[in-house]
């Protein structure tokens, strides 16, 4: 019989073609397509094998609930099935049949704990079919939705259509909403899509939250000009002052030991034998608090403002995104320390630099995430790629998890 | 009357609309079009009001000729009267403007010289219409032409053809080059295109030559991650290091007082959320002599390479363009600096970063040329501007270099 971490990394491989791909040769499962109902039949069939009974909630979220000894609130472990185009095959859903193969052994091995599990498959986390992402996550977390018959994908079809195609209720979606009281945590196993457990050289790693993240886009302007008439002491280069705002970005991160990245840039008009008298460039900045992003960004707008000032160029800076961090729950995290301890394992404790499902789900109940390592820190990428070892290793330490929360629980909550 | 200043600026203005344009609202005088044969049309009619004998040349160069009071060489003064798209109105066409006023001041004054003078109103030195630019030039030097039978422009006319429409046989072209023992000299006076003669106060300066020049394009190749998860110590962003590199090239043309410049720069997969796994920018390098500028790119090569090093990513240079520098005739420039300080003017020596006619007929005969200042260096741009004064300064120094030039031939050439 195969560990849950091997059964787990077959099951993300089976799920990567028909029917489970509404591409051939690649992996793309949106939201509400014939490829997310073929996943919902497959996992249903599967999650009442393993002893759970199935639902689908009306935000298109599967639902299989594994019961407890007792009443009071529920566990709720859970990923996402949806994917982005020509995806790798464990984002999100790795997490989804990792939930699954931990309930699956504790079924077949007769174990319950005084709270329900109910293992969530949530429809809609990368946003790869609507203008808007995480749905499940957001409907669940009760969190406003814009109107299903106004949100419509790439084809025209709006979302309240896609939903009553599937057999789903568009005014319904609200009812989606859980209750704060009814949840004792949300626990979420993905892929690290980073390269910091493989430098750690470990299996696992305990997510402290999720990072603040400003997205900003900077235009600077100078003067074109001739590229051979134009001697280097008269000219206003828009492009050389991008160029010097860039590095001064790259140091403040690195200084500050967060993360900063310029991912495109343009200059004005463009061409080879002229001097650019506009540039443009994307600024993303991200760190695990709110505070030490927004001093990052202003010391970035400082820098800016100088090395403008220095080259008799202007900038302009437009706000896109400021996203508030996401804090997992620190009496969790300390248990998930505690069950790597168990297996001997050392803990190890992570930013997630990526949104997640539990963003949304933190302003409703507390979160864990447990991180796993990929290869290379490549994701959203046919070469995405795991260790079944390490997926194996994630299984036990939830296990051990469970056994804690519930020890824990029945201190302090039940 | 008119100063001889004023007059050419006027008669610049009158060639910006039509039917000395192509287009309506904007100057575009591409050649062999009928704003083109119109412009020949009213050139010949002032040329033979100066007194000159007026044919067009097999390569659409318009000629006319001003006899002097001996045989020998002849002085060929003249610029283009092509225009790139939407062009300023005195690019090449002041040249030829400048020429004829003072012919005509000469004819009007009854004054010859030992030598004949030639004016000469190419047609083709943008290249805005065929690939090739500087035909007229090429032509009158004997340099090897592509066929005109396989040469077309964007609606597939090609070269022949559209030579043919204008009364021109295609395989005549090589009959419009001179020789060498017929030429004293050709001289050159064009709008700087740059703005070193404002910067200096200065209404002319004596052209020391046209810059070597050396077009290249670098490709750095890095490795694409995920700008949330990647810590800034893992990363191989390319984009990064093109901004370095960047820089680099900067400082390298400042410190050694020649231009260098990126005109152009692409990252990908260009999105704010990704750290850029390639990024392509383009350098240009002019110089004086061709050992500044071939040292420059050795040095900026070296600096790619320690920079590329540093960030674990790899660099490729591709080699586009690497054109030899000329030089302008070092008597000419004597006696232009001696005109100069006849008329109570500082001589004042810069080197050309654009190319011009000059450039082909110096493989022919010796070269001079004579800059006007522009506003603020813009060039082909409508909001390319002269000031009137500014071209009578340079009508009177033509008029006292054709004087000691005069004086000069007789003594060392005649």
């Amino acid at each position: 019989m195969r560990g849950i971490g091997e059964e787990a990394v077959r099951r993300c491989d089976l799920f990567k073609s028909s029917p489970f791909s509404d591409e051939t040769g690649a992996l793309t499962r949106r939201f509400l397509t014939p490829a997310h109902r073929a996943a919902i039949a497959q996992l249903s069939a599967w999650m009442r094998d393993a002893g759970m009974s199935v639902r689908l909630d009306p935000a298109g979220t599967l639902v299989g609930r594994y019961e407890g000894t007792g009443p009071g609130p529920t566990l709720l472990i859970g990923s996402h099935i949806d994917t982005v185009r020509d995806a790798g095959a464990y984002d999100g859903t790795l997490g989804v049949m990792l939930g699954l193969g931990v309930i699956e052994h504790l079924h077949r091995t007769g174990r319950r704990f005084p709270f329900a599990i109910e293992l969530l498959a949530f429809g809609d986390e990368e946003g790869s079919r609507f203008p808007a992402s995480m749905l499940g996550s957001r409907a669940l977390a009760g969190c406003t939705l814009d109107d299903p018959a106004l949100t419509q994908d790439e084809a025209g079809t709006t979302l309240a259509e896609a939903l009553r195609d599937f057999g789903l209720d568009p005014a319904a979606i609200a009812r989606a909403s859980r209750s704060r009281d009814e949840i004792l945590l949300y626990f979420e196993p993905h892929i690290e899509q980073g390269p910091v457990l493989e430098a750690e050289g470990l299996a696992v790693g305990i997510v402290t939250g999720i990072s603040a993240q400003t997205r900003l886009s900077v235009e600077v302007r100078g003067e074109a000009n001739h590229a051979g008439t134009t001697p280097m002491p008269l000219r206003r280069d828009a492009l050389a002052a991008a160029a010097e705002a860039m590095l001064a970005l790259e140091a403040i991160a690195r200084r500050r030991n967060i993360v900063g990245t310029v991912g495109a840039v343009q200059a004005f008009p463009g061409l080879g034998n002229v001097v650019p008298g506009r540039a443009v460039f994307t600024v993303d900045l991200r760190a695990p608090r709110a505070e030490a992003r927004d001093a990052a960004e202003a010391e970035f707008r400082d820098a800016l403002a100088a090395i403008c000032a220095a080259r008799g160029v202007s900038a302009k800076v437009t706000l896109h995104q400021r996203l508030a961090p996401c804090f997992c729950d620190e009496e969790a995290q300390a248990l998930l320390a505690e069950s790597l301890r168990d297996l001997g394992l050392r803990p190890f404790w992570l930013a997630s630099g990526a949104g997640h499902d539990g963003m949304s789900v933190a302003t409703l109940a507390p979160v864990a995430m447990l991180f796993i390592r990929c290869a290379k820190g490549i994701s959203h990428n046919p070469a995405e790629a795991v260790m079944a070892a390490d997926v194996e290793i994630a299984a036990q330490v939830m296990l051990a998890f469970l056994t804690r929360l519930a020890v824990h629980s029945r201190l302090s909550l039940g």
